[in-house]
């Protein structure tokens, strides 16, 4: 059967086909997936290239050449399934990553692919075949363990680079000698491009927030992934024996940085945006010696540039009120998700009765790489308390289940709409 | 000749002895015990019992000896010289260290030792002799490079325990661990005593601190050497993403620590005290983690232990206000000098037109353990910029020899005080 009936897709049709999905056997592939590379106490060590992420990459291929798709790893270590569409258009793609941080949880990524497959599962079940040709897409090395990360992604739309992999990976060599060593040929990989045009990218990934938990709604729907801006602040004081140096005569580099901390927070606050001071460098560093030199790592996140702009003014202000520099560090663009993909979500959850919130990404995704080549949007599931990167992070069976679910109808919603 | 008419010894006679110091002596010493061990830009290395150390504390042995001393190292490193006096009576002893933090200066503890030399050379070249006996000290490990420094002086008065040689030394092993390896006898360091009994000590130290040299007074008469207060404090938030956690939901540790750091400053001041934030140990201190915990070292130092009290309970209070917990750390208690002595020192500055201001000892000294057997004083010379523990550290001329001048001074008046 066709879906090229589907342009004007009906809430019956997309119901019907959405009670074919088979959340048990996701819930399964979580566990069973989730299982390679625990390590019980130190949580999901699947660090990019590593033996267990390429244990669970063949895995993932295995599973996609069980539901009939072809399957292929591309140069960058991508796990690729292609299912053919019923009309001659770009494809559609989904999916997201299966590597982890040190230490992470089962739900980080997993999700996404475990979700993807589980939506083609059901289209072969039901025999539907959609009118774009589909790309189910694990990408490799999402997290930031490798230097050009999300590298996977980034090799995927023709994006990377070599200075980018001369950075150090996760095992404390560059991310090149990782690649190396592991057999990847990086200049095929600076090489690779996507195999066939896309039309839309959709991701569906956990909130790693708990805005949806704390709400009780169970679909967020992504506005984008906010921009980020990075600075350096040094406090330049001067070191000296905290016994015998006068209150009076210190240049306290600590005590410097000590209100910026605070201004940091206000001017976030204020501005409705997250605001960080994450790290915190202070030399000597010694209990008995006045600081005398502090630097500080900040960032600011949000969807707004026009705010950012407003905020960072604010903190090179603050920064030259406490004797302090800032300076300007790594800076990410904000990426809006595409309204009408969106909208198409929106839609698709109403046809399930499933509630949805718009909000933005705090972090970054693989949807803000294939952003490069076509447009994007991304369904966020319910994290509980907000935990993520952490073996503790959980997303309640139900909600994972309502999010396959609403890819699927997602899915259906897009195929009907692109191109029509 | 002897002194045994100066129990109440004139000015004139104070100033005709002293006029036969030899300053220029002085100085050279300084410069050839200040080559041993220094490394041109890295200043002096001469850390407790290393090749260095211990080939300066031979030359200081050489010293005594060629000033017809009887000189011998003593089972903790200790140098020893002995000058009899015309009368039975305890021993006035006088000295300091030659011992240095790593990247240390010339004059910290070098000073002390190298006048105690000139004022014997004084002697002998006067042919005077003191109604005490005089010991000249040059004790080893002063500075904290070990684990129980002042560990020489610690050692001499009989107050070192194998505990306290337990924790780590400078070069990364047991301080216990370090002396075996140098061939000390650590039973024969613990059961160490005074060679006799000692009726005051004189010490002549920089002041590692500023006072004198902005108030333009050579000489400084030390009141006491301060009490230490140390605390950690704890502040537990929860560590987070910095992208998907919003403002409201954080518990930053760093945003919980920061005005603490400023209410230890105020505290501080408020009392006319020292009080320091010297280290912070941010939890995970990643660039794009909210701070999850955070620990402060913090101490406060001061001659009163009424205001020590009372600037720890307001400390508690601020830490509790700012949802942290303070927890004791070392504690050392004040260490008051001997009100006479000053006196003393301050007679035989007058004698000599060398103004003095009193002041309190902000850093530990050898002094401070040899209190435990007998009255002290300290005389404090003008640090340049208050600069100390560094290679740039630096005495004027005039005023190392106006030091040493004010030692023998105080060393005449004390020895014709005592026991008249």
């Amino acid at each position: 059967m066709s879906l090229n009936n589907l342009h004007n897709i009906k809430p019956e049709r997309i119901r019907s086909l959405v009670a074919a999905f088979d959340g048990e056997q996701l819930l399964a592939e979580l566990d069973a997936l989730g299982a390679i590379g625990w390590k019980p106490g130190a949580g999901l060590q699947r660090m990019a290239y590593s033996d267990t992420d390429l244990e669970a990459r063949r895995w993932v291929l295995a599973q996609m050449q069980a539901l009939g798709m072809q399957a292929w790893i591309d140069p960058a270590g991508n796990v690729i399934g292609y299912l053919p569409g019923g009309e001659a258009l770009p494809a559609l793609a989904i999916g997201s990553h299966t590597d982890s941080v040190p230490g992470g949880g089962k739900f980080d990524g997993a999700l996404g692919v475990l979700a993807g497959l589980a939506c083609v599962r059901t289209l072969r079940s039901q025999d539907v075949q959609l009118r774009h040709p589909l790309l189910l897409i694990d990408f490799a090395a999402e997290e930031a363990t490798t230097s050009a990360s999300p590298t996977g992604s980034l090799s995927f739309v023709g994006g990377l680079t070599q200075t980018a992999l001369d950075g150090p990976g996760w095992d404390g060599r560059s991310t090149a000698a990782l690649l190396a060593d592991r057999g990847f040929d990086v200049a095929a990989m600076i090489a690779n491009r996507p195999p066939m045009p896309i039309a839309a990218f959709l991701e569906l990934h956990i909130e790693q927030g708990e805005r949806l938990a704390c709400a009780g709604v169970p679909i967020g729907v992504v506005e984008g992934i906010v921009g980020i801006r990075r600075y350096y602040v040094h406090f330049q004081g001067q070191a000296n024996h905290a016994g015998t140096t006068d209150m009076a005569r210190r240049r306290d580099a600590l005590v410097m940085a000590a209100p910026f901390i605070l201004a940091v927070r206000d001017a976030a606050v204020a501005h409705g945006i997250v605001g960080t001071v994450g790290r915190i460098e202070v030399h000597p560093n010694a209990p008995n010696v006045v600081p005398g030199r502090v630097t500080l790592d900040v960032e600011i996140r949000g969807l707004d540039d026009a705010v950012l702009d407003r905020v960072e003014t604010i903190l090179a202000a603050e920064a030259a009120r406490c004797e302090g520099r800032l300076h300007f560090g790594h800076r990410k663009e904000p990426v809006l998700a595409d309204p009408n993909l969106m909208a198409a979500i929106e839609r698709g959850c109403k046809a399930l009765g499933l509630r949805t919130m718009r909000l933005p990404s705090g972090a970054g995704h693989d949807a803000m790489n294939l952003a490069a080549i076509c447009p994007y949007a991304m369904i966020f599931a319910p994290s509980e308390q907000g935990v993520s990167h952490a073996p503790e992070e959980w997303t309640q069976p139900h909600d994972c289940i309502n999010a396959g679910r609403a890819l699927l109808a997602a899915l259906l919603e897009v195929d009907a709409m692109l191109d029509a």
